[in-house]
């Protein structure tokens, strides 16, 4: 499991560990990151406290699914992560 | 039937699983999914709680209507679903 | 006269039974359907529930002015009908 | 004067007769509809309701200004009419 | 000093008459309305309501500056007037 | 000093006077206006009420940090001005 | 540790001293500012009050995390700083 990090995202803002490439789940869900434009997924490590009137819905822990382009690098002690807005999250495994 | 899902999508997001192609209804409608910008036709199999102020219409098991070109593919367990928003949907026939 | 549909369009969708091209009403307003750019008439068979504070304002029956343009096609029953926006149409005839 | 037509604009679309060109108002107004960019003017001879919470301005016989390329064109009864928002109309004169 | 029009602009509309070229005013100020993309000065001769909950600022009389390609062209008896939105009035001289 | 205008700018606008190239405050800020893309200084000379709900911030004396293109050079007697919106001051110093 | 300056930002604009290049954190958190479109890390030493109704998050003496590309290059004193709105900042470390 992908370690909660120290960083505070501002506003809508989550930092996401990308799961590692054709990562079979509990359930079977298989989302091969090598597929083109089709959603890929992470755990949330870290989640800013939301924007005015609209708090944050992921928390850490949390496997999501989100576009492939979603994000940028993020690189924290040799390990690579991206930070996102929650908007660009689709749904939560 | 299509079986519902346990992803939970986020905010305005709706997971479709869409009807082979050519098929018919029990009250006759076809929408052949090779006809080009014409809507097709799929199954709600999970749904977001919805937006601030604005929860979500379509619940899971409708039959729904969206744009040929509407949301992202999401590959799960080896069967096609799409991911879109709420507003891509057009209609529950 | 078009007959209604079981289709429910979600917020606020309009599906219209486009007129036949030419067609003369009791009034006498003709608008070919030919004519560039200029809007065309038809028929409201089904109407979403409008949007949040904004009701609908058109209703199943009545005979409205749309632009050549609007909506998506969608064929039912081996009928084309056309699926649009309320803010699409013009006019109530 | 342009007589009232049994047309219902939607929302805040009205519909304009156009004066005839080179037209000469009582207090000698003259507004060349050759004119390239210019305003020309009109007669409302139908208003919708206006929006939510912004009911329309103008009537049915108010003489107006609008700009030269605004509004749809909407032949009736062999006489040409443009359909426009309100928000096209410059002012009434 | 610009007479008084009997035009009703709409809304957030405003009618100027555009200064002479190089007039100097009492205090002093001198804007060439040969100067590309510098402001150009003019008189309110009419001035609409204002729009919902924003009510007009300047009114008749008022000396204004405006961008030099603020408004279109409004001839009204063989002189040259100018319609904008009060937006485009940077400031009143 | 630059001394005050009698000219009321509109809404959210200000009128600045640009202050001389490579110019040296007390506090020793340099901030050459040669520099590309780099925020020049200039001293308010004129400021107007603020938009609905959002009363100005700047005042009339206050030196001011601005974008190199931002607002439109506005002559007065003999001497350059420039009017812009408040957005695009970047800060007081 | 960067000293906080004399210049007050307006509404949500924050400047930042950028860290040197290959700078390494307590934490150990390594951001090498060669790296393209990686986010980049400073220190805020001076923070605006906000805009209508959101006060601003950062305040000053916060590392933090902004795009590569964001804000304008403030020279003061001989030194780099950077204004940008805190809308560019993506997370305090």
């Amino acid at each position: 499991m992908a370690k909660q990090l120290s960083i505070k995202p501002l506003a809508d803002r989550v930092i996401v560990k990308p799961a590692a490439a054709e990562e079979k789940t509990a359930g079977g869900i298989i989302i091969p990151d090598t597929a083109k434009e089709k959603p890929v997924r992470g755990t949330v490590v870290a989640a800013g406290p939301g924007k005015k009137d609209e708090p944050i819905t992921v928390k850490v822990g949390d496997t999501v699914l989100y576009g492939k382009y979603s994000g940028q690098e993020l690189p924290i002690e040799g390990e690579d992560y991206l930070i996102m807005r929650e908007s660009d999250i689709l749904a939560i495994v």
